[in-house]
């Protein structure tokens, strides 16, 4: 049964309402930085124009581990963000560049296969830099523009801080009568000014959203809490609208409010948070259970990763991906190896349970994050954007760490 | 200082000669895998044939990060062993197309940049059933043609846990006229029949191979100690050679002789081991100052710890890989973020000091291996390859796990 | 300044009126079961009649160490509860003598020191075997009896799970006319019956209650929290009563609502999480900092960690324990050792940052407590006391763990 | 079966010689330090004197939980190293007192039950600051002459780092005629000056002495190892001796060459190192398999562990210990419990498997001991005993530690 998939394609939202499962695809920035072609800092997208081969085949790979849609990678690629951070691109290469390449490229994987185009806009640093609400939209709305003359199938608004911020994007891709998903980066305590989540998903959907939920920050298991919690605030308010799951491929109980950035091990020391193909299956049914069907990941989600979504609700799908006949369901493709006691590995229950050890015994399993301690001093000292000194801050965090 | 490496091509043998640093690549069975173009078990690399822009995108990884030495994905390509296992292939391909592929896909990448071409070589199931010397040597010759039908540059025997068989590759690998490398995959205990790497190291060196080392089955610090014990054998013995190490790329204090094979987590819940860029930092510079020469990976290593390796050691080589324009040495990258405890991090003391937290206060930081107590009962039984049940050897076991 | 006390000896309330810092006294069970005079599963104290000696010793130990305060080692001295779980004392041993024995070792004890007696009391079998008010309260006069003939300084009904239990307690001691001290064995979630801390407290004052505070099943940090919702609950109340602490001296982050008793580890493998002596200057810190007065402790709480508490707040109390003429101050009695890195953990820097190892790699460092998933199926047959079989609900469980 | 001991009092090496199993008692300067009456860093046993009643107290817990030795508590109570130490105590306490005090004590408690009296002398300062052997054996013979006086059954060498003062005991206490143990508190590489275990256990029993192992220092698995490789040693010579082992009860698997001195966690955070009674019941049994039959234990036993090892080996002795009658054996006194999850810990495969949990997920599990990488540079210094500052030693640690 690998890859009799749907045949015909749909839109999204006929998908989701035909009851369909949609599988989303995993994290570019963090994958092609692990390859070479992305910076951590500046987190943008030049690749689409400076390597699109490596672009290219990152798609491909989601694409052949299960994901129906393909996102643009065009995180970060408004225009404010790429001049912000982008001078250190020896020729510049302009916004309009790289969200047209970002989005041919996508097509021409999607066209190989059974996937749906989605153009992506995130925050702006406009808006964190206090700009107003025309200045934030006429950003959204240049990067709509390459989307709509690309014509991609749907658009999403993904990894907002800030629901108001959110709902700006929202009605400006709204505009262009496409579908719109809209994710926040938020976890159970809400966004960043204290909106709680379900109030969050309230506003997107008021604001034209038809499909909600959370992407990254916060690994499966909180992620799925605080689409929990939009779920129910919808419900309290009468309102209908599809939820949405792209959590971190990294394990985070230990972090705070603002997710994993603030984990001392962001971003160069998270290896030992990877969640495993079989933690990702657990997330799957899980999701699947509080009733979200628009199922994929963000930073730290390789193709394997992917492939356990789609290997999981194979049942409820009826396939599997064409990367699954490069694996054996629940570790039995080790049903042939020499030792017995690998061979004894081929069986569910045994990664089910596996828990598995780090090597690292001079490590712990937790860390504070950094930041913690900051609610009372230092945290009102920057709200007020007051002319503190950094050096100032420094010594307020590490009085109060511990 | 990107990029300005040493500007004509010269051969393995001649660059080691005169000092220079090569770095190998990475482990390509564990990157396919998770890519969804390699099955775990099998291990087999049809890939070249079924996926060539796969293959080829992980060459250019590589190449980009630094390797100076491009290996055929021809591991465990031998025809017995794509017979023993590759009957999951749907439409059998034949071993010659396998290795011819390989050859041709490293030698399009090669020619992308500084690199040199290696056709490898490793243990048969042939030996392991017993089979006569003239059988074994029939099949690394087979490859062998292939290979020089395809001029590759030199040739590496890896992965050998036997000496003898590793010995037998090389008398093959010689009988080219060209450079010959053998590594075996063993720990500081020596291979399966209790050979000690120094006196391994010997033979391997007398039978003709220039370079000598190990590959996989253990982490960075074991491999380091086990090349350690061969550079004092082949002193011992009057011996010259050039020496090599290719580790896994996954913290593995806890295993046994035989390698990472037998510790639980292998090979679907190996990711909290996933060392990070500062360890291979710290590896490098080790090899280094061990008077390693020719330092890379195996199972586990992606483009950025090569990057890692090219990093560490530009201080002597002079140049930084191309990758680096998308890495900012020891985390500097941060240094534009908004938050002060972010940009704290951009520095090396950060880096190199950080005991990485796995987020899973579920799970221990060792293992005890699998196979472990076997050393008396059921080693002895599966020795002797009596028709012990796999029920009697799994009881067998569990009695002596705790 | 060693044991410059108070000299003159006040009763409970005339101290803790004055601002003074009352320190109470460590966990008998715990202790006594390591010695060898406890049984642990029944807990009950007829050591007093058995071996007076040992009780004696552990009295003058905490005395000794800087408890103000001796408390009759009466727990689980009910004559409901030592016919329940007596049955396996050779000899029977009333109620009233272990009860009267108590009271006259803790006295002897008290006379040598500048310590107050306090006659306990906590929750009886009789009640979670749902007799009736007049039943459970005769149970507690039958100690109280005790109490007044003996003439302790004062009361504490301690250990109680329903906050209806501890007030029928509190009702019952104030016919003594004596000071009453109430302290519950909750978490931040509050009591068996979901009756939350604050509002314990306020029931609690109302009956009579002239302290309230709680001890056992947590941890210092966990119990600090709850006791703040106590604080709070009072103020919304507008009640007024004096604080008061006595947690574990376990680490205990990851237990559930009913605290250590469901962590696979209670009672017999509890050691790694045994609290250090500087945990506990922290704890008496922010018990200290939280308005809290009545700073003790319970089970696992040996001598020396009540002597921290008296050292952490000599400052406040303007002296120090007598057994601290046994101990520098943050280790400074290492300064005279011979290595020259054990002589640089003489200061308060180094024991306040340590993250002690448990030397055991092999363990995690957080368990899943038994009984978690019992919350909607088997919780709710076994609160309708219906006739489950053990069998059932152990499969329950089995079913939700993981 | 409780207490039905072998009725008769025997000597040390009847006892011995006729097969008997001898249990040894627990460590009384941790014990007694967290009871209040010991103080870390001079170790000293001034107690004898100033508390009798303390260590009256822990030898008949000691005594009732199993031991059939109560060594008289004399460590480190040479005249030099009181003199060294002691003048921290207010009214000086001579040598001799301490000594008769500490006999006295011992020989009390050991009629109450079957139990022998050891007297004992560890190493002196004496050693370690090169005076000669005459002076040495001085202060032995000054402890000597008490244990004469009174009359101690045996005698014991113990906590000897070097063997060559070990031999130097050993010869003065064979003066005597009495029976002479000799302990060293050594891991399997050997004394400090590098003689192996093997060599010292030769050296020992050529001396005179009966008994020889070890004590303190390791945990038990590692003191283990040491005492096998003394067997070994006195079989390859042909020696005849009975074979002893009092280790640690904390577990110490990252130590190094001297022992948990060394560790960051010495002494004063050591808790979560604390072994459980089945890692003592684990122990007991491998030391009686590896044919050592005087078992008993040093810091960290407390009397339970002692009476752990008295239930382990129950059946071979064919009585329990006194104080088993408040325990019941592998946990079974848990039967009775109200939780039928506790209820099911009331089984040996319970805690027989238990992988007890720190409850601290923010400390690592293994230390890197300090002083470690000492070695080469600063070792050299050191025992050159140059005049090197404190500060360049730090120095040096302090960049060979990672």
């Amino acid at each position: 049964i690998v890859n009799v998939s749907s045949c015909f394609l749909q839109g999204i939202l006929q998908r989701l309402d035909a009851g369909e499962i949609v599988i989303g695809d995993g994290g570019f920035v963090f994958a092609l930085e692990k390859r070479g072609y992305v910076k951590a800092g500046p987190w943008t997208p030049e690749a689409t124009v400076e390597h699109p081969e490596a672009v290219r085949q990152l798609h491909r790979e989601f694409l052949r581990a299960g994901s129906n849609v393909l996102q643009t990678f065009t995180f970060y690629a408004s225009e404010d963000k790429l001049e912000n951070r982008g001078n250190y691109v020896a020729e510049k290469i302009s916004c309009q560049k790289v969200n047209e390449a970002a989005c041919d490229i996508a097509r021409e994987v999607a066209n190989e296969g059974d996937a749906l185009v989605a153009g992506g806009v995130s925050q702006t640093p406009s808006y964190l830099s206090c700009k107003d609400k025309a200045e934030v939209k006429a950003a959204f709305r240049k990067q709509l523009d390459v989307f709509m003359k690309k014509n991609v199938d749907f658009l999403i608004a993904e990894y907002f801080e800030h629901v108001e911020e959110a709902v700006w994007a929202v009605e400006v891709l709204k505009e262009s009568g496409k579908p719109v998903a809209a994710t926040m980066c938020i976890g159970p305590e809400g966004d960043m000014h204290g909106v709680p989540p379900g109030q969050c998903a309230v506003q997107l959907v008021k604001a034209g959203a038809s499909i909600v939920g959370v992407n990254c920050h916060f690994d499966p298991d909180t992620s799925l809490e605080t689409v929990k919690l939009m779920k129910e605030g919808l419900q309290a308010a009468n309102l209908k609208a599809h939820l949405m799951s792209q959590p971190l491929a990294f394990h985070t109980p230990d972090c705070g409010k603002q997710g994993f950035i603030d984990l001392p091990e962001f971003p160069f020391g998270l290896e030992p948070r990877i969640v495993t193909r079989w933690d990702i299956q657990k997330y799957a049914r899980k999701a699947y259970d509080l009733g979200i069907r628009y199922i994929g990941g963000c930073c730290g989600f390789e193709p394997y990763h992917i492939r356990a979504i789609a290997e999981e609700l194979a049942p409820e799908r009826g396939f599997l991906p064409e990367a699954s006949e490069k694996h054996g369901s629940w570790g039995d493709s080790l049903g042939m190896h020499t030792k017995p006691w690998v061979r004894a590995r081929a069986r569910k229950e045994y990664w089910e349970n596996l828990k598995p050890a780090s090597g690292r015994p001079y490590c712990p399993s937790m860390s504070k994050p950094d930041g913690w301690g900051v609610t009372k001093g230092a945290r009102e000292l920057m709200q007020q954007k007051e002319a503190t000194s950094e050096q100032q801050l420094k010594e307020l965090f590490q009085k109060q760490k511990f």
